[in-house]
């Protein structure tokens, strides 16, 4: 049976879920295109749902072959389940990996994220973590969403790799910070310097909101650095600063 | 007189400027927005032509101050001519400062960008570099332009601080290699190592494009070089690569 109708019970809660308030409310998001989706079945996580373009064999085959169970559905309905303008033919439906703040963190280098709001720059630093082998991504309040479908796009993958976890900032920066972690946040009142972690083996990097950094409050519980520049430009985007962090900091880790 | 027509010939042409084809032919683009027109009147950069909302009396007061000559026009006209959702009421018509390849470069660090397609990595390149004191971009063929409106946001105001270039890439690399600069590229098969410059005055950074990297034929006078990854992504985007390189050549470049 192909569904052949964007009326389809299915198909209209699958377009819910571009909303950022019906993915929270089901804990489900959507991944489309052929990368994402193979990526995400490589990585042995089942979605709940794959609808495929009936005319998509080359797909259909290669979902057989990971004993992947899908729906065959026209292109009209792949188009109005998608978000993209040149929809590829594969939409698949996911439980959203979301974690609560732990009571004990692990060893390594975390990075929380304070109010920040643009979905590129968000999965910039998803993809940048999961390169420099972050344990974890902390998302304090008014992040943008790390299940939208832009997010994902940047994110090229990443976003099922690296844990990432929901906190309120201030409680979790004084709780790593008892459990022995250097707190650094990037700040542009901050010392001018590359962060030095001195042999700790537990890290953790702040990095604020597009336009306003970080906030006070969490500010107060980290080491203030301001990453050295050179030229005329009066800060870095934030995915940038939080990617030179993650990587001076990783270097170090991994000399250890 | 206040325009009130978007049928206004003038008009008609700051609309055609969304397209790159006139962008080029004019050599002419667009800006908007209270922060971008103020800071590159700030600069000293003299618009051909401001357009501001009749009734955003604190723009017109601030173009008085400048002694800059304005237009006015009716709301309607200035969303017509903006690229955003949320028109902030003023637009202004710039001449292009894109420059072609000198016979002799000077001393500093360049980067080169090999078919760079997305505006918001273009836009975040040459912001990083102009924090990073970079003394030029170089474009290649099949780069996004850098005067689109995209760019033109995320670079925030660094597109009119950091000479931007167009070149042939696999000449403009070979002749800067003639003149003794130090020619990396980020390969993912290269060594994987930090860049080390060595004493160097003159360094070209060459980064390609987001899918498919360096052409081989540029990279061939280039020292490939992997940046060091300890997680699972495979790459790093291609803005965070070219900052992370960046920043490692300036950090050098400036304790010299």
């Amino acid at each position: 049976m192909t569904i052949t109708s964007t009326k389809n019970e299915l198909v209209k809660f699958m377009r819910s879920l571009k909303q950022r308030s019906a993915r929270r409310e089901s804990g489900l998001h959507l991944i489309e295109g052929e990368r994402l989706v193979f990526d995400v079945l490589e990585k042995g996580i089942n979605p709940e749902i794959v609808i495929v373009d009936e005319k998509k064999t080359d797909f259909i085959k290669r979902l057989d072959d990971f004993g992947c169970k899908y729906l065959l559905a026209t292109s009209n309905v792949i188009e109005a389940i998608s978000d993209t303008t040149t929809p590829q033919g594969i939409v698949a439906e996911i439980k959203t990996p979301m974690r609560s703040m732990p009571s004990d963190w692990d060893d390594g280098m975390y990075i929380a994220l304070d109010a920040l709001q643009e979905p590129g720059n968000l999965g910039t630093v998803i993809r940048t973590a999961d390169a420099m082998g972050a344990s974890g991504i902390i998302l304090g309040k008014g992040c943008t969403d790390p299940f939208s479908p832009k997010t994902l796009r940047s994110a090229m993958g990443s976003s099922y790799r690296v844990p990432i976890y929901e906190a309120e900032l201030e409680t979790c920066v004084s709780a790593m910070q008892r459990q022995g972690f250097l707190t650094i946040c990037g700040h542009l009142k901050g010392e001018v310097s590359v962060p030095q972690i001195d042999g700790r083996k537990r890290v953790l990097i702040v990095i604020g909101n597009e336009a306003n950094g970080v906030s006070d409050a969490v500010a107060d519980n980290c080491k203030k650095i301001c990453l050295p520049m050179f030229g005329n430009a009066e800060s870095l985007n934030a995915a940038v600063a939080a990617s030179i962090m993650m990587f001076t900091v990783a270097m170090q880790l991994h000399k250890q």
